[in-house]
């Protein structure tokens, strides 16, 4: 029933956006009573949230091949195909009302936790020390995965992977280059 | 006359934003008849885009400190400093209005314009080697421009010199290394 109804919810999102959302447009396409959905989720806002944190790659685990570079490259690939394909829809509905403050709650609530693979992967690789110990993760998420979200969704070009590969490798061998340069000079005051 | 009428434009488009923006309002701050800005400016476009054009950073000469680092930072400190202080109100309000066409023509025109003082600095470094030939200078301004431009203006976070800084310092570190590697590997073909 939670599958049948979230992805009811995800297609209805996508047709409508926020503010056309129905919950009884959910319960029919689904085949259930909305009195069900209601006592699982309260309100549009729980329903709709719920949706997005079943579908968003942002909540998926963090990949872990053993190669930083790579671990980046898997979570921007995600992230960029789901804002390119399964996503699309709803993201472009989502853009369309900035000004929904229920909407507005949920996005941003959701946006702090997308961050979560992306910082476990940097707290992994900086553990073993390729990165500076005071080196800001969100600066090297938003480095990598701002560009390819500001092309798709604002100026409605078209991202490659070699545009991923490029931007993975200047955040990694940029970090990398740092966290060198930082303990040879530790390494010189001592 | 110019600079009055161009000045009177940036006030009136910062408390009014785009569509509250009326020539007529211009000419009488200004002190000056409206015939007369039209005839040099002949639509409202004209005037919004002429008074961006005289006061956004992108338009100034790009910087030339002898090093590249510095180069991308002045100019990153340029940006912030008009997206914080002269230029916030007008950024706040024209945000607001996504779906004003003749808006959008007039910014999707400047966007492309202000790339190119970093394009400047970033041929110049190419030229001299820093850089490898096929790096996309568009992603270089990006990953540094983009994160702060974020921050600003859709979290409302304060932003720091030394996160602008740290972007510029990664970016260059990260483009530098591509470049030996890339060369190190030609040589070994050779």
């Amino acid at each position: 029933v939670v599958a049948n109804v979230l992805q009811a919810a995800a297609a209805e999102l996508a047709a409508r956006g926020y503010t056309g959302f129905r919950v009884e447009d959910v319960a029919a396409v689904a085949g259930v009573n909305k009195t069900t959905i209601y006592r699982r989720w309260p309100t549009k806002a729980d329903l709709v949230e719920a949706t997005l944190r079943r579908i968003a790659p942002g909540f998926r685990e963090p990949p872990d091949t053993g190669n930083f570079e790579q671990d980046l490259l898997d979570l921007l690939l995600r992230e960029v195909l789901w804002q390119t394909q399964e996503g699309a829809g709803i993201i472009r509905v989502l853009l369309q009302e900035p000004s929904e403050p229920d909407l507005q709650r949920v996005l941003k609530q959701l946006y702090a936790e997308t961050f979560r693979p992306w910082l476990a992967v940097i707290e992994r690789w900086k553990a073993r020390g390729e990165l500076a110990a005071d080196c800001d993760p969100f600066l090297l998420v938003e480095m990598v995965s701002l560009p390819p979200t500001m092309r798709i969704h604002h100026r409605a070009q078209t991202v490659d992977e070699s545009m991923l590969r490029a931007s993975v490798a200047i955040v990694v061998a940029g970090a990398r280059s740092l966290a060198k340069t930082r303990k040879a000079a530790h390494r010189r005051r001592k």
